[in-house]
């Protein structure tokens, strides 16, 4: 009880979208990097024993719980926090808007993106399925940001995990210049000082 | 306002667990079916326009809101009518367990089912990749299923959504019998009134 939270992260994967809402939220947390080839924790730990799933981000809460999937742990830390600019109360219709991003993210994009990160996947699949299945996932964004943020003038939790995805598409080179507003929208969240901390913290 | 809830459909697709999760709350409901390659619903509408991404489940609520995505329309219905048995609330760390059932099923199973249902994507891929990468989700869940259900002896959300992705197992044919836990767990829930009342609903 009352001990720090600590994330489990490899860097610039998707556990990066928790960092920077830690850091959004000035949260005291610890970070330990896993490599997910061999299963280990930077300290030598077995990871597999601390998530058998195998994969990041994982978050240890200040009472010792384990939480292994990336939108509930952007859930939780709002919750936790009770933070209503990045996920708004429950009574309030926002609560699902933002919740349907998160999840829009998760299935549909990040999902997309582990066939590229496959490299047992076939390549003529990846270029003729995979690299359309996310640029019209990007299109359908790029035509539903509200304003400065997907939600309008606020930094919600989807922001975050959309600028990993966005990295991710600069990563492997998928063309967003037809995106325009997707454009504007990366480079903004760029100067937003919780995201240029957490890349620093990554060396990226 | 205080109109029914309206689920749009299509015959034994991810759009059963919302169904199944509306059943067990007892709720009034419209159901109506999406041909999801015309993009046309039953009674002639341009599905395209209720939802621009263009799958199902589609919930409106009582109030005319509209949610696309599958985890936020069962944390909706839950929230919305305070069940605790299908989601503990808030401030209990088994909350955050329910939703990390559900994240878990759309971002590892119901995705990598995906694949299965995609024609274009080569059948090589789908036997030395999807397949194994499913029987790995499988076996993950087979060895953390509590009880009865996923979380010990009480039907939860994930229970609604884990049942359809066993369907779509047995539907392409993937051997679940190494799984005896999930075997004897499908067969309860196909016993439970709301489940039997769904399957009949949808003429399965």
């Amino acid at each position: 009880m009352n001990k720090n939270m600590k994330l489990y992260f490899s860097k610039g994967a998707c556990s990066l979208a928790p960092r920077i809402v830690i850091n959004e939220l000035k949260l005291p947390c610890e970070f330990e990097s896993v490599d997910l080839k061999s299963k280990q924790t930077n300290s030598g730990e077995d990871f597999l024993k601390i998530n058998p799933k195998g994969y990041v981000p994982v978050l240890i809460t200040p009472n010792g719980e384990t939480l292994t999937e990336n939108a509930v742990i952007l859930q939780y830390l709002a919750d936790t926090t009770n933070n209503h600019d990045l996920l708004p109360p429950l009574k309030e219709f926002a609560h699902y808007e933002v919740l349907e991003w998160v999840n829009f993210i998760t299935t549909e994009l990040h999902k997309a993106f582990g066939a590229l990160f496959n490299q047992q996947f076939p390549q003529e699949a990846k270029e003729s399925i995979t690299i359309p299945l996310i640029q019209k996932r990007f299109a359908f964004v790029n035509t539903h940001i509200k304003g400065t943020y997907l939600m309008g003038d606020r930094f919600t939790l989807p922001d975050a995990y959309l600028f990993v995805m966005l990295r991710w598409a600069k990563h492997f080179k998928i063309d967003l210049s037809q995106h325009t507003n997707l454009e504007k929208y990366f480079n903004e969240l760029l100067n937003r000082p919780s995201i240029q901390q957490s890349l620093k913290e990554e060396g990226l």
